[in-house]
């Protein structure tokens, strides 16, 4: 299999996670089916689209292939087929939204470069492409969003993307970097959410306040 | 008239329905007239923005044609100068989204089919179109998004998007297949919400819970 | 110092504040060092990103000079170091988006003006880049969003991109415009913050409902 096909499906692969992950939350504010569908497609292709526009990549991934869109579509079905399994789980939509933040801060970078951008601009589009998926998705569906919680959501889509760009400044081959910067968020996401770890937390206040006076 | 100009015609009356949904909206939100004019306008420009951008169609609408901008506008003043008599329905907000996403659903998949998309883009695009900027709407003022609730709503934009572009491959006119598709997408709309018709409901939890662990 | 340099240097100061804003909206919600980075970029550079995709400005700023992000960046790390010193301020996260709104409304119609707008959609460009990226930083936080209260904030916004534009139809020299416009634009929201000034509001019901039935 060659490069683009590898890179290829590692896309289709986060965008089948993300779209698990938008239904999972669209499950739980008891959206009919087809909602369930169109917020699962928002969250999986909203960071590809963005990415894509930004970079002026044209036409945007799944306007040029409609198999993104059958992918998210055939995730989200399974995902509502297939719930009493992953509702064993602890925290089906916290892992659905960790691998899929593994495979597109890869992915982003991956994409950027491809398409001329610098360093800086390179890793930050990994980082856009991991969260900007799931910040849709929670958005729309009234949640605090994921980011803005303390177990290294973007910390770890930034150290995969550094990784991936790094392991390609340092000559290693694109998949080996690939599955190092997926390992890297991956592992590190889940073991925040396990051990707790956390960065420092800038406070601002001494007590946050739900809805300061300005 | 000639089909450009009617579809141009269908456009503008979606923006001045969405306008006036966005200003009643933000006359809830109690928000001064010219705040009322930013909500109205996103909400109206908001599908079609991200239709043009996503499609690569340059320039934006309302950038080509100020016209767009002063519809929305004008709708939004008439509106709240008209407060008195819509404030007399039932669901003025709902009916006028209602209303909109049956011009835009197909407006979105006329536009994607001038753009070359295929079938599947096509559809994908009139419901994109038809519910993004309620979404925007809907989150900038801090309600639940109409399309997370069940009366089926972006499953009308989607069956209305899908009889304009199946009666375009049985090679109905346009125009016949235009109100076809909107007379598909207002009617189940308004059915859902008469009747409380809904899809089945897809569960994830037992209970859905406003603010889950994870 | 050429005029190119100058807006250059107004873009990074409008940059720069609306970074400090998102922080303190960060560490109010107790982000991590990370995501205050994260979301303060989100709300210097989204109005930005908007403006230019919608004007088919390509590349986007940001893409084409890393420096954007570099001073958001560092103006986020450098509002969490000072947070003592702003703390004692009444209202820092709103005096800074005040300040943000002055700089991005003129430089916002400055930059549609230089992609060849019209009038209309250069004042429209002005008011969509001075308050798209406060929108997203208060979505993305939880917030109500500033532009929906009543304290004259896309107003300000309106009447300094009008007042540029204005001036530039008048002969006026674009420095001297542009310090006008935001002098009027900054002006007018602080006064309207100071004693509570504000457009009539426009009321949609008799009295506001969090949750209305539709």
């Amino acid at each position: 299999m060659d490069l683009s096909r590898a890179f290829f499906a590692l896309d289709l692969a986060g965008v089948a996670v993300f779209a698990a992950s938008g239904a999972i939350v669209a499950g739980r504010k008891r959206m009919d089916v087809f909602g369930v569908l169109v917020l699962a497609t928002a969250t999986a292709l909203g960071g590809g689209t963005l990415r894509d526009l930004v970079l002026d990549v044209t036409p945007v991934s799944w306007v040029a292939q409609p198999v993104y869109l059958a992918t998210a579509a055939a995730a989200a079905v399974v995902t509502m087929a297939t719930r009493r399994i992953w509702s064993l789980l602890a925290r089906p939509y916290v892992v659905a939204d960790a691998i899929g933040l593994a495979c597109f801060c890869v992915l982003g970078a991956e994409r950027a470069a491809s398409a001329g951008a610098g360093e800086t601009v390179t890793v930050v589009m990994g980082v856009v492409t991991a969260v900007a998926g799931g910040m849709i998705r929670d958005v729309l569906a009234g949640e605090v969003p994921l980011v803005l919680r303390r177990e290294l959501h973007a910390t770890a889509a930034l150290a995969g993307a550094l990784t991936y760009r790094l392991a390609h400044g340092l000559g290693v081959p694109s998949p080996l970097g690939a599955v190092l910067g997926m390992g890297v968020a991956l592992g590190l996401r889940l073991a925040a959410l396990r051990f707790g770890l956390s960065l420092p937390v800038f406070e601002g206040h001494d007590r946050p306040s739900p809805r300061p006076p300005g």
